[in-house]
């Protein structure tokens, strides 16, 4: 560990921030120092990383001192309290939370859609919304060649979207469930076991949920489309992890399944899985623990002139915040923009 | 049971046909002689109907001579042989299966839709496939409102749609998966625990599989709209029972959110649950044993001019199969119409 930056990661014992650590280790990710941070209660907790034991330390602006590169993995509250301390200290924040998403000083960036967007921040850079990044991983490329019109999209989204509480919770609800008693919700609304609960994030006084409106505001932010129209559906469903969404678009021009097969399977991070005949397409339980977006099931939607179907999947701790946040913070090192 | 009709249920052992001997039983349906028919291999089991004990029979002519009225609850290679054995035995058929649904000659009838249609049978009334019976009864209305143009629909639907065998796997692989054991899949084409797969019934040469297909179909026969554009997506989610489905509608005149929730709160068959400030919409867990089509989440589509966006669910055993065949056929009984 005695060549590249000290790296933090703030949130170091949630679901994402666990994750980071994973794909930092797995991609050989040049770290001189490693600085794990948690809420105070949490100090004191040891981490393993690489070949190191790492000490868990409260967040806070001393630690930011002795790191280049901080990525949050916090909620939207915390990530307000503590990314302006990380700023003030020179240390540039990839920050996961729905904070500064929208703030037109900060880029939200999916490094295969707008990596540009990396060298104009200004100390912060946002990681998108996971279904968000899933869905725009499988259209920008679409965008790119023939031009996006609309998009419809019902999300089917995993419980560790609510991190490793909502893993959790589905767990204790299918072996209450395996043992005869009622099922307690607490993360959730309702019960998740064998249910579907059509809300994620809060609800919006136009009786969209925050989830949903993510996924218009977001994705018309990261492809520079702000005309796209996106109307979104986003389902919580009983799958431990790993997103998918079913999604019809609209396109300016013409384009044939086939066309679409090709482009995406030239798109860096994506994977085609489309072969009816042998009944290949993506699905949650095989997409876990891979950083790619699957897509399949392409076809032709014949009820418009141009119209395209497809489903995409992907491990939505993975490519939809982890992996999409290391992915940043490799351009900010490889551009030498800490 | 002096008064009443003769009623025959065909695959009376099955999800659907157990369902609809509830259904009887529950509605009071004036039955004069049950004949439970079924598989030869299950001749001879005991069923309970109100309090009577039933021995199943082998289903066969014979056994239509003694029925006026025939609910088939069997797979299309069994309806396509027997169906017509009753009907030149003068008994009527209402039939499940989708042997005949696409038939010119044969009505294919969702009663709070299409119940004139009834009237011109010629032995032969076809129950329309589950998933478009949900959609049809939340859709309906609107269109006959305001007019629809296009549909986008993604479902969510229960491992009972597969009967039986579905729900058992579903439990067997929960069970696999608390005893640490690979879950092994037989009714579906993968381990349907914690995961989505979507792919439906066989897959046509459009890439669609045959269960979009006859959302398409089927939709433009009931609502007499030949020229109404549906574009599906079918995906098997791990809920026991009760299909889910995300809608998209494109309207041709406009209509508001509330118009929709006032007209669907007066459309018999269908209850309007949508109070996101209550966290109250439709889920599955709690619309499994009810007769109704439960819709919520009504949200104006800004994404197009005229645009709805809204959720169905419903008991797709009851609603979606045993409800309507047993509706269907009190129309028929009160018509005279065998």
């Amino acid at each position: 560990m005695s060549e590249g930056i000290r790296l933090a990661v703030v949130g170091a014992t949630g679901a994402v921030g666990q994750q980071m650590l994973k794909v930092l280790e797995e991609r050989n990710f040049k770290i001189k120092d490693i600085i794990c941070l948690a809420d105070p209660r949490e100090a004191g907790t040891e981490i393993k990383f690489r070949d190191q034991a790492v000490i868990v330390q409260a967040a806070g602006a001393e630690a930011f001192k002795e790191a280049d590169i901080a990525l949050f993995a916090v909620g939207t509250d915390i990530s307000k309290e503590l990314a302006p301390l990380a700023v003030a200290n020179n240390c540039v924040v990839i920050d996961n939370s729905y904070a500064f998403r929208l703030d037109d000083g900060v880029p939200l960036v999916v490094p295969e859609v707008n990596p540009e967007d990396i060298q104009w921040h200004k100390g912060i850079i946002a990681n998108p919304n996971c279904s968000t990044i899933i869905m725009v991983m499988a259209i920008n490329p679409i965008h790119r060649a023939v031009g996006l019109k609309r998009v419809v999209v019902s999300t089917y989204q995993a419980v560790s979207g609510a991190g490793i509480a909502g893993l959790e919770e589905l767990r204790r609800q299918v072996d209450d469930w395996a043992n005869g008693r009622e099922p307690a919700a607490e993360v959730f609304q309702y019960p998740i076991s064998f249910n579907l609960i059509p809300h994620i994030d809060s609800f919006l006084d136009n009786d969209y949920t925050r989830e949903e409106m993510k996924m218009v505001w977001e994705t018309r932010k990261i492809m520079h489309a702000p005309s796209l129209q996106v109307a979104p559906t986003t389902v919580r469903v009983p799958v431990y992890r790993s997103h998918a969404e079913s999604i019809a678009l609209e396109t300016i021009n013409a384009i044939t399944p086939q066309e679409v097969r090709d482009l995406l399977s030239k798109q860096s991070g994506v994977i085609v899985q489309d072969d009816p005949a042998r009944n290949l397409y993506p699905m949650p339980l095989y997409c876990s623990d891979h950083d790619e977006v699957f897509v399949g099931r392409i076809r032709k939607d014949n009820s418009i002139e141009n119209g395209i179907l497809l489903w995409a999947v992907s491990d939505q701790i993975r490519k939809g915040a982890a992996t999409n946040a290391v992915q940043i913070a490799k351009i900010v090192v490889e551009k030498g923009l800490y």
